[in-house]
């Protein structure tokens, strides 16, 4: 893969840390973001990082989707007979999806602007943290649009009552307002601030073991469409093949010699 | 259809405003009253009102089913061996079912009473908004009886959890505690703060373009009982249909031309 | 049944108290209570109670599985093919699954550590109280092991969102987070505001009549994964046979006559 042109990558501790880079358009969701993301998830994935870390340059997180680069795709041809702003859409669905997916803890650090599609990429992060400076807006409707890939995303992060009153009268909050909602887990003043905040959820998150964690995610996502009752077999094979795992035993030799386990050094 | 009896029915600026009126029995849902509410929201949505807006005569909102009402019905014949009691009752379930599922934005202004069905009116809404004299109560499992209809829309608006324990005790609620549980988005002392939060909500509701809301509420409906991923190609197909409608152009030359869209104004 | 060795039952007022009783350990869940506590739902439902209340010996709802008594038990022979650790495992499921699904109200009252398995009963009760005393946490994946029965009913109780925030972060909050959260639904100091918080939800249960309340609960659980329209003509036919039940007529009955229903006093 090329370089990244649209976000930043680094690696730090054994996290991954990606800003989404185009700061002129207040980090505004291009067709090359939507692939760079996806592709920044999948070498995390690959590289056994412990976490990946999204965020926006500039004092902004995401202004959602970038109009003119969406919408020159939406002009060009359809030789499939497919609408083509339905493809451009549906990929970016794709990006929300992996992001939501995926057994990797994933953290947001929302500030500025976090509008449309960035509203979207907020409410599929395990952990949100919020500059007191975040805004929060569903522009989608005003424009005559849908927030179409958004909708489910929100529904997953509010509940379905609170993302439909959201929905129907635009969705504007402020970082206060979004910790309410639940929306967002922290509001933090100042850059000092935030910093402390993410080292704390990032330690926290170390000291749970990675397939662990993964596999907690994947049940739990199971089990908002499903009866708990139905998971119990389920359930009872991933514990127990946790317990015959790598991880099983050197938690629990850690546990009994009364030492950090592996993982939480990374 | 001849004039409502049990409700008023007026339009201001485009909206339906419809007022529960049988004050004598602090609005009582009477047979008749759960058929003209019907009415009244079929008649607003083909009428292309931009929302309608719930609220009760003579300072509450709905003290629930018409006991003596109902009552007589359910003792009635019933040829066709339907018990008269579940036909009655369903009628109220397709009722609540009917305002949930609308496009149209549905705001309730509650105020005294909001118990039994008016609770369950109260949870259908996108958007409620109560005055500081609202109480909230589930009655029907003290009388013996269960809050059959209702249920499910509890589950729908606070969470299953939630939802249960009011259930399972009388669910007594006043209006801070009922904003504390998100069963209401505000609460406003005195008719003049109310109409103000109102007119506030319905200006954030016009900015919205009607269809592209609708569907919005459609999505969202759908993705509480499925999986953001499923929803990807649905989402991609009502995003193009968008941008290729009437409200999609209106919506561009509009922020092209930096002036509102024609459905701000209605 | 033999007298239950690791749990207390006493009967006060029509009301069933349940304590965990294994204070040397802080209540820690061993394969004996797991069946205890099954025990103990079930004669409760037979005896007909009016509600049952979980609480913890010594100042501690439960720390969780008991290492000891699951590992020794983890390492026996698995005649059937079967892993001993799932087996096991799935035990605690289904002591969950029956509390979370009885008509019975169940309340916890939580205090000092409330954790893993713990943490879990906490989530299926329908009414949780705190002493503020209570330290909630999830330590399975710091263990190498996973949440894995309690993971649905965590997304029960908190919804999916909040649920995934806490097993990626390992779940440490004290009574006022949970509070927040909803987890529990009230918080109070020193033993007597205690005592008094559970006379009140008690007496507001005792309100309700017993089939009615079961059955309120049983439709909610259902409206959790299906969509209210659907539920119409089930609900329907519940009301119905709640007016023509015994209950349905003494509520009538008492609530012409102005007195108590029957069920009031138990």
């Amino acid at each position: 893969m090329s370089a990244p042109e649209t976000i930043l990558i680094e690696t730090r501790a054994g996290v991954r840390h990606v800003t989404l880079n185009r700061p002129e358009t207040r980090n505004a969701m291009s067709l090359a973001m939507v692939d760079e993301l996806l592709g920044a998830l999948k070498s995390a994935e690959s590289d056994g990082v412990r976490a990946i870390v999204l965020k926006g340059a500039g004092g902004h997180f995401c202004s959602g989707g970038d109009v003119k680069d969406m919408g020159a795709a939406y002009a060009g041809p359809g030789p499939d007979g497919e609408d083509p702003a339905a493809k451009v859409n549906a990929q970016f669905g794709h990006l929300c999806k992996a992001y939501a997916e995926t057994g990797l803890p994933v953290i947001v650090v929302l500030e500025g602007a976090v509008m449309g599609g960035g509203f979207g990429l907020a409410c599929v992060a395990d952990v949100a943290l919020a500059r007191e400076t975040a805004l929060f807006r569903l522009p989608e409707t005003g424009l005559g649009l849908v927030p179409a890939q958004i909708a489910p995303f929100l529904v997953e992060r509010l509940g379905y009552s609170e993302a439909r009153r959201l929905a129907v009268t635009g969705g504007k909050i402020d970082a206060l307002g979004a910790l309410r909602l639940r929306l967002v887990h922290g509001v933090h003043e100042g850059e000092d601030a935030m910093n402390t905040a993410l080292e704390a959820v990032l330690a926290d998150i170390r000291k749970g073991a990675p397939n662990a964690i993964a596999e907690t995610k994947r049940l739990m996502r199971r089990a908002r469409l499903h009866d708990a009752g139905s998971l119990i077999d389920d359930a009872a094979r991933v514990f127990a093949a946790a317990v015959r795992s790598e991880e099983g035993a050197e938690g629990l030799s850690a546990f009994i010699e009364k030492r950090p386990a592996k993982w939480v050094q990374g």
